[in-house]
């Protein structure tokens, strides 16, 4: 069979879920919580499939749930999206960001991605026909160098894909990268498609740089996000994406004919769900208090903990310890350790390997505990 | 804005239901039932929910569902699956049949399909650069024309997509339909796609012609199957796919970035209410019930029914009527007759109207009732 795309392999996020299983080891590689979320949200899902909503949805996602979403972008970043037009709920924001590739890059086209990179953004893009043009983001600050974004852009440079709070770094953009990214991009033919699937998450004071916050530069991005992270039900693959008209009539037609719709019951649940806003108020200083749990727990190990800005993760440079690939080091920690944990050398293409791994620290404290305590005997 | 796809406009579907509930007509448009699903179902769902099952899913599905479609192919079909390799549950059908294209088909590739055509094929075709090679079922029987298929078959086709039982004419592919395609494509690089979402709803002691019977037409056969109309949950996106493990490769790599998995919860619902197979084998004589009904009822009317064996779909001529072309007649039917409709010119490229409508006799015998009334009138 002539593929169409290069052989992938099993992602990472499989390969060391599974060897964690396999192992009976704590698992902080693949990102998602240990806990539940709450009986409230299933109580709704219920409620609407007895009362009979289990057919399809609208395409574009149930009226409820698109206002929803218009009035919290509005009212946490000042941009109004008409929820007729500029708002379509998706399978996850895994495939809201395949959909906008889809719909926007043309064979030939340039898109530039930072490296780390998280892992579907390259397949997506070569699909289309598209080059892929990566630019890297340098441990231990991992900053995104302007310059060399501004000498990347090319005439044929058709999207750009950023990514804050970031996956796998845990970095978060300011408001001077954002202006930088608005100037660069300001009067090109150049798409900003913005993951912003941990908004709500970002720690110590910080605010989250949507590019929703900047109407200028909101009138050429596709901003998605996720109901995944922000309810701890990374499983329901329930997310959305807003834009505006224009680029989201493209978008929707791909995804009209790639999902169509999605889980009725689920999004008129969601609908019910955000009306309460403390739900995602209260998610950054839940997660930080979990960073900071973490971080201290590690304190006596050998790990060399890199900044923790936002998201649920938290790098870890393990010089002290070995110098084995970060691939052969992850297994071992494993089998022999009983923690699992991501190889960052995954989000590069090249596969560079600067001896850090990746912990997800979306876990109760009691987990968090026993994982410290055999990471601090490494 | 230099699109990818041309502008499709609204689907009919959503065109229809909406007119549908502007005027408060009867919505026999959009295909879908206005009954529930069982109450034994969401409460699998449920307790999947509660019990904190609510994390991503594997990338290929949940192990037992996948377990349970393997029984349920080789119980009805003959074929084995290996739940590992070879199935894959996806966000619905219409997904599936997106990612086997953009899998399967490349820039220049043919793909051949019989109009009328559901609206998602040609798109998806379309979107990886493939040219739609269009072969016509011809009113009233709607049966394939072999020797067309044989004349149409060039070096360049590189999939045929069929569909069986048929949406919208209703009509059921014979074994000898199945054995021509067989030895059409026999030796050939050519993969089949056969969608076949209906399969459990067959009329009058027909069985359905799965691609699955035949194993050497299976080993390069997609075979694409929804929930959705099994269980009454169209709103619920869920499908799966089985293909041979070479093929199904290819579909991974793509689905792994499109939707990555599906809803868990949902997932492990399924997986319980299937070990009871009279679920589906009552469902054909639930239908045929309906189908029944609602011919019977229009009997006094000035409709000319064709022969439904199959689907949930009655295909009716409305010549005896008026010679309006076939968009027309559905908004006067829905406005001034209070029936919704779907306009069957919509499944062709070149709109050819034969003066045929579809309705969609998933209905309460009472809705069906009240329609037939008014329809009776017109
Ligand atoms: C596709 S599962 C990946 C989950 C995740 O986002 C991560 O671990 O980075
Ligand atoms: C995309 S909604 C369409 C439902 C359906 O399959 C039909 O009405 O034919």
């Amino acid at each position: 069979i002539d593929s169409r795309l290069p052989d992938v392999g099993t992602t990472i996020f499989t390969v060391m879920s599974r060897l964690a299983q396999e192992c009976g080891a704590i698992n902080l590689s693949q990102g998602f919580p240990d806990f539940n979320a709450e009986d409230v949200l299933f109580e709704r899902v219920a409620h609407w499939m007895r009362a009979g909503f289990n057919q399809y949805a609208p395409m574009a996602g149930v009226a409820p749930l698109r206002e929803a979403i218009a009035h919290k972008v509005a009212a946490l970043y000042g941009t109004a999206y008409d929820p007729e037009t500029e708002i379509t709920v998706t399978a996850g924001a895994t495939q809201a960001l395949f959909t906008a590739v889809a719909a926007l890059v043309h064979p030939g086209d340039e898109v530039i991605v930072f490296e780390p990179v998280y892992d579907s953004y390259a397949p997506a893009i070569e699909l289309q026909g598209g080059r892929v043009v990566r630019l890297q983001l340098a441990a231990p600050g991992y900053r995104p160098d302007w310059d060399a974004v501004a000498a990347a852009i090319t005439p044929r440079t058709r999207m750009i894909m950023i990514n804050s709070p970031h996956n796998p770094t845990a970095t978060v953009w300011s408001a001077d990268d954002l202006a930088r990214l608005a100037a660069l991009t300001r009067g090109t033919g150049i798409v900003v498609v913005s993951d912003e699937v941990y908004e709500h998450i970002v720690f110590d004071g910080r605010r989250h740089e949507s590019c929703a916050r900047d109407a200028e530069l909101a009138a050429r991005s596709v901003i998605v996000s996720s109901f995944g992270k922000t309810y701890h039900i990374t499983g329901w693959k329930v997310g959305y994406v807003v834009a505006p008209r224009e680029l989201m009539a493209e978008f929707r037609k791909v995804h009209q004919f790639n999902v169509f719709t999605v889980n009725t019951p689920v999004q008129l649940a969601l609908a019910d769900y955000m009306a309460d806003a403390s739900r995602h108020e209260g998610l950054a200083a839940f997660y930080q208090a979990k960073r900071d749990f973490f971080r201290a727990a590690l304190s006596g190990s050998r790990f060399e903990l890199l900044p923790s800005a936002g998201t649920y993760f938290q790098l870890a440079r393990y010089r002290a310890i070995c110098d084995e690939p970060d691939t052969a080091f992850v297994e071992r920690l494993t089998r022999d350790s009983g923690v699992a944990a991501i190889p960052v050398s995954a989000f590069f293409a090249d596969g560079r390997d600067e001896r850090v791994i990746r912990f997800c620290f979306a876990k109760n404290e009691a987990t968090l505990a026993a994982a410290c305590e055999r990471l601090c005997r490494v």
